[in-house]
C-alpha cells in the first residue's frame, strides 16, 4: 500500500496505540474520587501537558475536545456568543475547512457580516487582504493556517499581529489541523487567541481534538453538563483517545522539522515529476511541503483515484470532506476551470518515500495512456 | 479489586477492545473515496446496525455523538431551536443529570419556561405528575429513564404515551444512559422522539455515545461542517470507538435479562445486609437493581469511600459527575437531612458477586468501628 491521503487521515503509531490500549485498560473515570478515577485524571493530565508543551503553551490553556471540528465550532460559536453579542462582523477567509466555513455562514444567516478574503490572482491569501477587512465592529477574524486542499500556508502570523495591535477587541482563531506537528508552531508566535488541533492528523487516534484559549480569553462553552475541563467541555473525557493525542504528540514533536525537511523533498520530487510529464502542479511553491495539489488535464478525479487504487494508491480527490462533492475551494485558488474536475490531493506523511512519488506518477502516466485510448 | 462504581464507568469488555484495536488498524477515513474509506464506513454501518438493533430501531435513526453528554445537549437544544421558537416550556425532572438539567437551566437563562418535576415523599416519580405539567405550549419533555445516583425509574413509557397523545407537538427525549442494556428497552415501547446513550456505561471506551431521533423527527445539529452523519453530526467520525462502542453492544445485547437477574440478586444481598447491620437504604425497591443509594449514618461519604479504597473496594459518593460536591439530587429523593453526607452509590455490573457485597458490607462494618473510634 501507498499511502498518499495523509491530509484526510493518518495511520496511528505505535505509540498512540499503545497509549489507547492502555487507556482502555487504566478504565477509571476522572471524576471519580477513588484511586482509579486518579489514574485516570493524572493520564490525561500527562497528555494535556504534552500537547501544551508542543504548541509552546501552558497546561491551562489546552481544552480536549472530540475534534477539531468540534474545537472549531467552540471557538467560533463562542466568540460570537461573547464579543458578537456587540460586535457583527466575522473576517474569515474564502478557502475555510467546512467546519469553520458552516458555522461563518448560520451566524450570517443569523444577522452577522461575514468577510470571506479570497485568494489573489496568484492564488496566495495576502496578510494586507485579511487586516484590511477588519474594523471596529469585528467580533472575530478566523482564518485557516494551512489549506487542506492545496497547502497555501496563510500569513497568520503577520495578519494577527497586525489585527491584534489595531483591534484588540476581535477574537482571533486559527484552525491549525494542517500545520500542528507539521510547521514550527508556537501559539504566542502565531498570535492566535483559539486554535484548533486535531489527533488523526498527526497519527493520533480518531474522535479527539483540543481548543486552545489563551489565558485572559472567555468564551462560553458549547456543551453543558457535569463540568469536565474546567466546566469548559462537559461530558466524560475520552481517556484512551486523550493519552493516544498525548502520545502520538510527543513522538512527533521531537522531529517536526526532520520531518518537514523529508516532506520538502517529497514535494520537490513530486513537482519535478508532474512539470516534466505535462502534468499541474496547483499548489504554490511556498505552500506546506505536506499537501500537494495535482491535476491531470482530461482525466476526472474519480477515475484517476480509483485506477490508483487498483495499484495500491491512495490519494484524494480534493479533500476528505467534500465526499467526491466539486470543491469550490479549488476554484477560489484560481486553478483553470478546465482543471477542476481533474484535481488530485497527494499528502504525506514521513513514512512516504521518494520511490513512491515514482510509483504515483508511473501509475499515472499508464492511466493517461490506457484510460485516454478508452476514451 | 471489587468494583462497584459501575454507573460512573464500566471497564471495557474484550471484545470493545479488540474492536477498537481493530478499528485503529483499519484507520481510513470514511469519507475518504478509496477502499481505506470505504473499509471505516463499513466497519461504522456495521457498528450503526448492532445499536440499532439493541434498541428495536432502524439504522438511519441512529446518529454517533462523542458522549452522551453532547447526545442530551444535541437533544435539547436542538428542541428549543425547532418547536421551541414558538413553544416556550420545557418539562423535566428535579432529579435529572447535569447535561440535562444545565442545558434546562442555559434555556431558563434565555427565556423559557422550566417545569422540573420533582419526586413525591416516598421517593417516587410519577408519570401523572409529568403529564399534568405539559401544556400546549410545551415544546420539549426531557426525562431520564434511571437516575444515575438512586437508580429510581421514571415511568417514561406510561408518561410519553399520555403526551404524545394529548400534545403532540412536544418533542419527547429519554436519557437512557443507565438504562440502556440494563433495563429491557426499546425505542419504540418507551414512545420517546429522542434517546441518548453512552458506550462507557456499557463495557464500551469513553468518548462515544449515540442519539436516537425517531424518523420524521427533524432537530438541527449542534456541531457543523464536513457533514457527516447526513449532515447532523459533522467532525470525522472515530471509527475505533465507534466499533468498540458497537462490540460492547452486540456481547451485552445477548444477556440483558440474564444480567438483570443477576444485579437484582446483588441488589436482594445488600439490601438485606444493609437492613440486618442498620444501614440504610435510600434506593427504592423499584428501582434498577444496578443502582444501590445506602447511606452509613455519621460517616461521611468521602472518608468511608477512601477507606474502602484502601482494602480495594471501588464505590462512588454520589454521581462521578459531582466530584464530591454536595448533590442535590439526593435531597430531591427526600433522603433524610441527616444521612445526606453519608451517600455511597453501589453500581453493578455483570462481574460482581455476593461474596464482594460481604466484603463490602463487612468492610463498611469495620469502618463504622474503627472510624467511630477516632471521632
Amino acid at each position: 500500500m501507498i499511502y498518499f491521503d495523509n491530509a484526510a487521515t493518518t495511520k496511528p503509531c505505535e505509540a498512540a496505540v499503545a497509549a489507547v490500549c492502555k487507556g482502555l485498560e487504566d478504565f477509571g473515570n476522572p471524576s471519580s474520587l477513588h484511586g482509579l478515577g486518579l489514574a485516570a485524571e493524572q493520564h490525561r493530565e500527562h497528555a494535556r501537558h504534552i500537547i501544551a508543551q508542543a504548541l509552546g503553551a501552558a497546561d491551562e490553556e489546552i481544552f480536549f475536545t472530540s475534534c477539531a471540528t468540534e474545537s472549531s465550532n467552540t471557538a467560533i460559536m463562542g466568540a460570537a456568543h461573547s464579543v458578537g453579542r456587540r460586535k457583527k462582523k466575522i473576517v474569515t477567509t474564502a478557502v475555510e475547512h467546512p467546519s469553520v466555513e458552516n458555522c461563518c455562514k448560520a451566524l450570517e444567516d443569523g444577522g452577522f457580516t461575514v468577510v470571506r478574503v479570497a485568494p489573489r490572482e496568484d492564488g496566495a491569501v495576502y496578510a494586507e487582504d485579511i487586516i484590511g477587512a477588519v474594523d471596529d465592529d469585528t467580533c472575530l477574524v478566523t482564518c485557516m493556517h494551512v489549506n487542506n486542499e492545496t497547502g497555501a500556508v496563510v500569513p497568520i502570523e503577520k495578519a494577527f499581529r497586525a489585527i491584534r495591535k489595531k483591534y484588540p477587541q476581535a477574537l482571533l482563531h486559527c484552525d491549525c489541523v494542517q500545520s500542528f506537528m507539521k510547521l514550527p508552531l508556537t501559539a504566542k508566535k502565531l498570535g492566535a487567541d483559539l486554535i484548533s488541533l486535531s489527533a488523526h492528523k498527526i497519527h493520533g487516534p480518531k474522535g479527539i481534538g483540543a481548543l486552545y484559549i489563551r489565558k485572559g480569553v472567555h468564551i462560553p462553552p458549547l456543551m453543558l453538563g457535569g463540568g469536565q475541563e474546567k466546566g469548559f467541555r462537559s461530558g466524560t473525557e475520552s481517556i484512551p483517545l486523550i493519552m493516544g493525542f498525548g502520545a502520538a504528540c510527543e513522538e512527533l514533536s521531537k522531529t517536526v522539522d526532520e520531518r518537514y525537511r523529508h516532506a520538502d523533498e517529497l514535494r520537490s520530487c513530486l513537482t519535478k515529476r508532474c512539470k516534466d510529464n505535462g502534468i499541474a502542479v496547483n499548489s504554490r511553491p511556498d505552500a506546506s511541503p505536506y499537501v500537494v495539489s495535482i491535476a491531470v488535464k482530461s482525466l476526472r478525479s474519480e477515475v484517476l483515484l480509483h485506477f490508483l487504487e487498483q495499484r495500491g494508491i491512495y490519494v484524494s480527490s480534493g479533500s476528505a470532506c467534500s465526499k467526491g462533492k466539486k470543491s469550490s475551494v479549488i476554484a477560489e485558488f484560481h486553478v483553470p476551470d478546465e482543471l477542476r474536475d481533474s484535481v488530485l490531493r497527494i499528502s504525506f506523511s514521513a513514512e512516504n518515500t521518494a520511490a513512491e512519488i515514482d510509483e504515483l506518477i508511473d501509475s499515472v502516466l499508464i492511466a493517461q495512456s490506457s484510460l485516454a485510448k478508452i476514451r
